[in-house]
């Protein structure tokens, strides 16, 4: 059997102006501006209207922790957002946007699939409307100036051996990982080591998602923290007066993008933090716009629940006062097999032993979201076409057996028609269960108190061990006044523990905290464990040496 | 007495919507995609609809050698526009972009200046449509796929010491200028020397300004040379497979600019190549459609005409076919006392006898156009407030004297008003004077002798030396078949010599070429004489430093 690609698909649909789904939304026109014909950036001061009107529903669509399988997250969030439509409630999807990198490494798009997909999908996967441009110009704008300031007389007296500040670049590319620059003379600055992280790694990128407007952009962007002097105090943005520039760079990036699904309902697609490093959700602004303007809001968070659900609910909601009505957990049986200990060729096979085991993984984010947030949770099982009756039967009944609402989804080979059940269900589940969202720690516990909060309740270690500088770092953040802020893992995505290898649902694990990083400007601390990806590298077959376009303009090899 | 700014003079423009001045051009809506309200991207294939449309006249607008007093050249070219639209001509302007460097380094904006800009100038001196970017984007994904191809096992043989591709950004970063990357052991690339150059230098901008559709674009890519393997021979992008990504991401800034001047004259805003080790002219495809839009098109050309118009006139027209019907030369009274040897602070006093020996610099370049390319010129006298009626009338009596027609402008204090007898007197010199344009050379010279034809004819040089590998490199070029191409001449742009300080017409000097680059994919190659500066750096005050944002989105500090 063959199907056809993303791209063919998305090619084939006949995709609305933008204005007529800004219509939809009752976006007045003065607030739309048109990038082409099918994105639009939508300006936020439209906020100042809807002040007394009553959100919407926000649901947030997170997974298990991610295989090679593959589970459809972004799949699922499209064609739920695409259900709901079709059973007559007025939603908005808000996703983020995607990276350069993975589009022209492996992974390739990132706007859902099959029948489940936001267009125009070309765009979307290439520069959209520069946001993530945006993003670099105004990191490295930053590190022009904190190197010239050096190469001028440091009057500041920036240590070059505690820059903590690096360059980006929205690329894999893992040439520019480490390096010396700098070199070639007087004439041509200071040599230092330096490195380059992908874009979405960037503290401006967390930043942008997690700004309520522009002046809180400005000074967040003034209060982060590019390195120490030789007395080892910090040196900050506002210290070498770049946040002026660098807000005004950031000026269109903050409004919001308006895009469609397949099916035309609308889509917000604005930020893309990478959920290690960063937090991983879209934007605090796209959020709170869609949830003014739909009575449901679809919105997703990157990697599995232990990551991704984690940071939303702990990081994004925290700071932006929003509060989910449900979370759905997306999970297929090829995943979940794979966590059962079953190898990628033999996916395809009925293991129902397997499956037993790997669910595990699927009841613990559950187990997460229902108990430590308080929150109602729906399994949503993802289904692929090698999947047997016995194989859903099986995980269905076994959510059934300990009380958790489960439905099969099959969005991504029959769009929104595929995902009405879930839909219903999800609807279903809003308007009868209770409710009793709370953080999984407090902020104003110690920054060791709140990893450990962190590690034990929601990874299910038994406790976590700090090497290397971290111990001092974490007194250095107290010492300086940060100590309350969120925490931020950079852990693994592929397992609950901080070994990627460790699949299902690990027992008897430590965490452990090799760094701390202060992102003062995003808002939070981040908490290092294990070797953590900032800046990707390609593989021996690049995806972009697939990637073409006819003299028509017709793009051909995204995926 | 007090003026104001530029950003201010913008802002209080009240700016036509962009579907307005399309519409003014009789531009099918469908071709016209918005972005924002004041800015759009033309989509080229409306060209398909003009092809036995008569191209309008073309006039070119280019100044003497450049000084630290200014010459107001993009101002000229704007207030011309307005002029010309003023005494009921259908004008459009084509400009090139500015890039994000200057706008933080010294130099401010570049979008005009006083009464006589294109707006929205924050926008256009910002990220604009994003085109910069995509070159940026286009010019580093070829650089991590050269990489990844070394990394992977480099199957082509490449010889890492004899990588000619560099890097870009759109900063100023001396910083990045010589760096040692690939650091950190082997999952992290092969150690090797590298370097960014500013992205307007890149030759994917050269590529994007001088193709004339998508195809083409991809071949032009496809060329490009990046290395050479252990054997002496060229390695292409072609050869790793990234021409159909790279034409995939340019696919939007291919198409051309649309905004407007502060009178509401259509303006196309399209390619910014460098001037020097790049032609320095927007791009063929913005040309080609405002001709057929317009009945007159005022386009300019980089820096002073030995650089800018010889590069416009013998490579721009060469690749496209277009041929100028009128060359503007602009200068300023005070430019002219620079060159006549007057210091910076002393250029608000008149000084005629310093005048008299600055103007041979002007005459001489009046002389190239009208002598060597056959071409109709008028010289435009910029007016500087300082400025007396015996320094202007001076300026007028020699060039009267000598038969060179010559008219003041006042545009930069008065718009479009201020110059109306510039603008009669351009369209009386295309209807009366004979247009006999011919090229400098003929491309099926030698390169040495292409090389000699411009520095003897165009800068005045008594013949040229070649010094270091230039010989070598020129036979290694014309080895692999592309001695035919068109010569670029990378020189200092202050002199008619390759010597910054040798200012007026210099007299009895050889210039030295050190170095020849094979720009293949752009089509031309190119000669280096002296230092030429690729990624030039920040002062010590940044521009940056000055801009900000309030929190209504008003920007400040822009110039």
């Amino acid at each position: 059997m063959s199907y056809k690609s993303d791209i063919e698909i998305a090619q084939e649909a006949a995709p609305k102006l933008v204005q007529e789904i800004a219509a939809k939304l009752s976006i007045d026109d003065e607030f739309v501006e048109c990038y082409g014909k099918y994105k639009a950036k939508i300006d936020y001061n439209m906020l100042d209207r809807y002040q007394d009107k009553e959100n919407g529903k926000l649901i947030l669509v997170t997974a298990i922790n991610p295989t090679p399988a593959g589970e459809g997250k972004t799949t699922t969030t499209v064609g739920l957002g695409d259900a709901l439509s079709r059973i007559g409630k007025k939603t908005v999807i808000a996703l983020r946007e995607p990276s350069l990198g993975p589009v022209f490494g492996v992974k390739g798009g990132a706007a859902g699939g099959g029948y489940a997909q936001v267009i125009p999908m070309e765009d979307i996967n290439l520069h959209f409307t520069g946001d993530i441009h945006a993003v670099t110009t105004a990191n490295n704008l930053i590190a022009a100036m904190l190197d010239n300031h050096i190469m001028q007389g440091n009057s500041l007296g920036i240590d070059v051996r505690r820059i903590i500040w690096r360059r980006c670049m929205d690329m894999n590319d893992r040439q520019l990982r480490f390096m010396v620059n700098g070199l070639g003379g007087k004439a041509n600055g200071m040599p230092r080591e330096d490195g380059f992280d992908i874009s979405v790694a960037s503290e401006i990128m967390a930043v942008l998602c997690l700004s309520k407007d522009l002046e809180d952009l400005k000074e967040r962007v003034a209060r982060i923290i590019l390195a120490y002097d030789f007395e080892g105090k910090p040196v900050t943005v506002g210290d070498i007066k770049a946040q002026g520039a660098v807000a005004a760079l950031m000026k269109e990036a903050l409004k919001p993008n308006l895009a469609q699904t397949l099916e035309h309902t609308p889509a917000f697609i604005h930020g893309g933090p990478f959920a290690n490093i960063a937090h991983g959700c879209n934007s605090i602004m796209a959020t709170r716009i869609a949830l003014k303007l739909g009575d449901y809001v679809v919105t997703e968070a990157g990697f599995g629940a232990d990551l991704g659900a984690e940071k939303f609910l702990d990081i994004k909601c925290r700071i932006s006062g929003l509060k989910p009505d449900a979370v759905v957990i997306v999970a297929t049986a090829r995943a979940l097999k794979h966590h059962g200990g079953v190898h990628k060729t033999e996916l395809n096979n009925e293991n129902i032993p397997a499956l037993g085991k790997g669910i595990e993984n699927l009841l613990k984010h559950v187990e997460n979201i229902t108990e430590v947030y308080g929150l109602p949770a729906v399994v949503a099982i993802n289904r692929f076409p090698t999947d047997t009756e016995d194989e859903l039967k099986y995980i269905e009944d076994r959510c059934k057996e300990l009380g958790v609402n489960v439905m099969l989804s099959e969005v991504w080979a029959k769009g929104g028609a595929g995902g009405e059940a879930l839909a219903h269900e999800v609807v279903r589940v809003i308007g009868e269960k209770e409710n009793n969202f709370r953080f999984s720690y407090d902020e104003n516990l110690s920054i060791q108190e709140k990893i450990h909060a962190i590690a034990t309740k929601i990874y299910g270690a038994e406790g976590v061990d700090y090497i290397g500088n971290s111990l001092n770092q974490i007194k250095e953040i107290e010492a300086i006044g940060y100590g309350n802020l969120p925490i931020c893992m950079a852990k693994t995505q592929y397992s609950l523990s901080d070994d990627p290898k460790k699949l299902g649902r690990p027992e008897g694990f430590r965490v452990t905290v090799r760094n701390i990083k202060p992102s003062i400007g995003a808002g939070f601390i981040v908490a290092i464990t294990g070797e953590i990806m900032t800046m990707p590298g390609l593989p021996k077959v690049p995806s972009a040496e697939m990637i073409d376009i006819d003299k028509t303009g017709k793009i051909s090899g995204l995926f």
